[in-house]
């Protein structure tokens, strides 16, 4: 959530000339991004983000990050395009750093969705999983549950630092993840990630799908999956959201109907979405010291959701009977 | 360097709905301010930086700050306008802390100022000493000899942590600076830190100056010799830009002409213009964290432009028999 490099009006003027996106006129340094810096840049012509990405791992996804973005926005999906460089390159090279420029999108990431933009991300969901089907980059998810398993194995007797509850909670359901977790459920490319500030909002309307970073392939289901468990609750789980959550699915489905084995398999996938933040964010909980600048994010906001899904069964995702949206 | 507090779309939303400035379209939480945080929200009509102060302390000086950007910029100086609320304030609280709506400039800030681009900013200084002069608020320097000496006192022995030179460097000087501080030179309101990142250019042009949070009532000398001393150095001051420097001061006078007094001061308070930010330095270095994510700024860097004008004398600032800019 920070700037990591300094890059001055002079650094800038050059990159930039080698785009044909008209002259610099303004560049803000923004506090979006986990471990790569970004620009707001601002031409005579129009505006941009700027993202250099700080560390060398992601320099081989690259081609298959930026290269969906510009896929999907062809398909008319609400994602920004990749500015390419005046050889074509969707990339630069920059002080042994990537660099790469891409549409600006207005909106802004709402944090009390109502059901009308919830129905309104379910849809962008579904066109999504649609056009990113026929996208030809392949990346696998590196996050699946026996690699939540190994965050908690690296974890160990610590995660009781975090929380007394947190290791019974894994050992009472990282079995039936591990052993039960669906198979040959129809795959897409997936955003794996679509937390609400990843969504740009232009009141209930969806302006912008972005931070693609988590995207692979993987199951279309466990995606609406993960969606749900980030916006139909209040922020510390302990509030299940049932308008939102209902008004997301129906929405997803208006664009692309889940089949009878996706939707008998979401309880067991939004267990798992849930389980995965649990993951994530207990192993990064103890690897920020406590004087750290960086807010660390509670893994217990999302121990609750297991617990929710896992209590809950069908009743989320089960909206016969109901008008809809 | 941060953005200190979340705000969603639903609280910026609200907030600008107090102001006649549209509705909200994007936010984007920016990377500047060390003690604040600032987003830049842009409306269907304009753009906007909001900033919010997180310290209690600064609130007492908030409408100096924000009355002499509104002063300024009525005077026609390259600065923001303070946007006023629906009931006229320049400012509002929002739990608990004070936040405020200014006007966007364009404009970037530059690494490796050219001469005519020094010109420019000389000029856009005088300009802003003879508007600043006849701003009623008040404000008075909390950082003079004798605050330098203080936060030197508090570092105590830790100084030699930082540079085994810096305390014989604050002992050779000092007692000049605390001694010979000039009295009775013209007074006004000074920004008193425009280094080159709080200044956006256009091309040769300034777009705007911005982040007044230290201007005060002092010497205008004083603030040529800051801007001079910000301005006409390579980064790490061991090389002095000379035409920098001159075209600085050209500038200043073709709009504001220095009196004899104030040019036979300005190598003292060149010297001691160094030193006011080798103090804040040296304090901010000891009081960081070795560990911090912030980076420290290096006091040696103004060490050695004391020692440059002590041994300078008036050459940097004796324009006579030269052709000028």
């Amino acid at each position: 959530m920070a700037v990591y490099t300094h890059l001055g009006a002079e650094d800038l003027a050059a990159l930039i000339a080698h785009y044909d996106v008209g002259t610099l006129v303004s560049a803000k340094g923004i506090a979006e991004g986990v471990s790569n810096s970004n620009w707001l840049i601002e031409t005579d012509r129009a505006r941009y983000i700027l993202t250099m990405y700080e560390r060398r791992i992601e320099l081989d996804d690259l081609p298959f990050f930026l290269g969906l973005l510009d896929h999907l926005s062809a398909a008319g999906c609400p994602v920004p395009r990749t500015i390419h460089d005046r050889e074509g390159r969707g990339w630069r090279m920059l002080d042994g750093k990537a660099i790469a420029l891409i549409e600006f999108l207005p909106g802004v990431s709402v944090d009390h969705p109502t059901a009308q933009q919830a129905h309104a991300v379910g849809m962008a969901l579904g066109q999504l999983h649609i056009a990113s089907a026929s996208y030809r980059g392949s990346r696998a998810n590196d996050l699946r549950p026996r690699d939540w398993q190994a965050l908690f194995d690296r974890c160990g007797a610590d995660l009781a630092r975090i929380d007394p509850e947190l290791a019974g909670l894994t050992a009472r359901h990282m079995p039936d993840l591990l052993d039960r977790w669906p198979q040959g459920l129809p795959e897409t490319v997936i955003h794996a990630d679509l937390f609400p500030d990843n969504v740009l909002m232009l009141g209930d309307r969806v302006g912008g799908l972005i931070d693609f970073y988590f995207a692979c392939r993987d199951f279309a289901a466990y995606d609406v999956a993960v969606t749900h468990a980030a916006w139909a609750f209040d922020p510390t789980g302990a509030h299940y959201r049932e308008e939102i959550g209902r008004a997301l699915i129906a929405g997803y489905e208006r664009v692309r109907p889940l089949s009878e084995e996706e939707r008998a398999a979401l309880p067991l996938l939004a267990r798992g979405a849930a389980m995965r933040f649990v993951a994530t964010r207990a192993f990064d909980w103890l690897d920020t010291p406590d004087d750290a600048l960086v807010t660390r994010k509670d893994p217990m906001d999302f121990a609750r959701r297991v617990q929710f899904y896992a209590e809950a069964g069908m009743a989320p995702f089960d909206l016969q009977g109901r008008s809809g949206n």
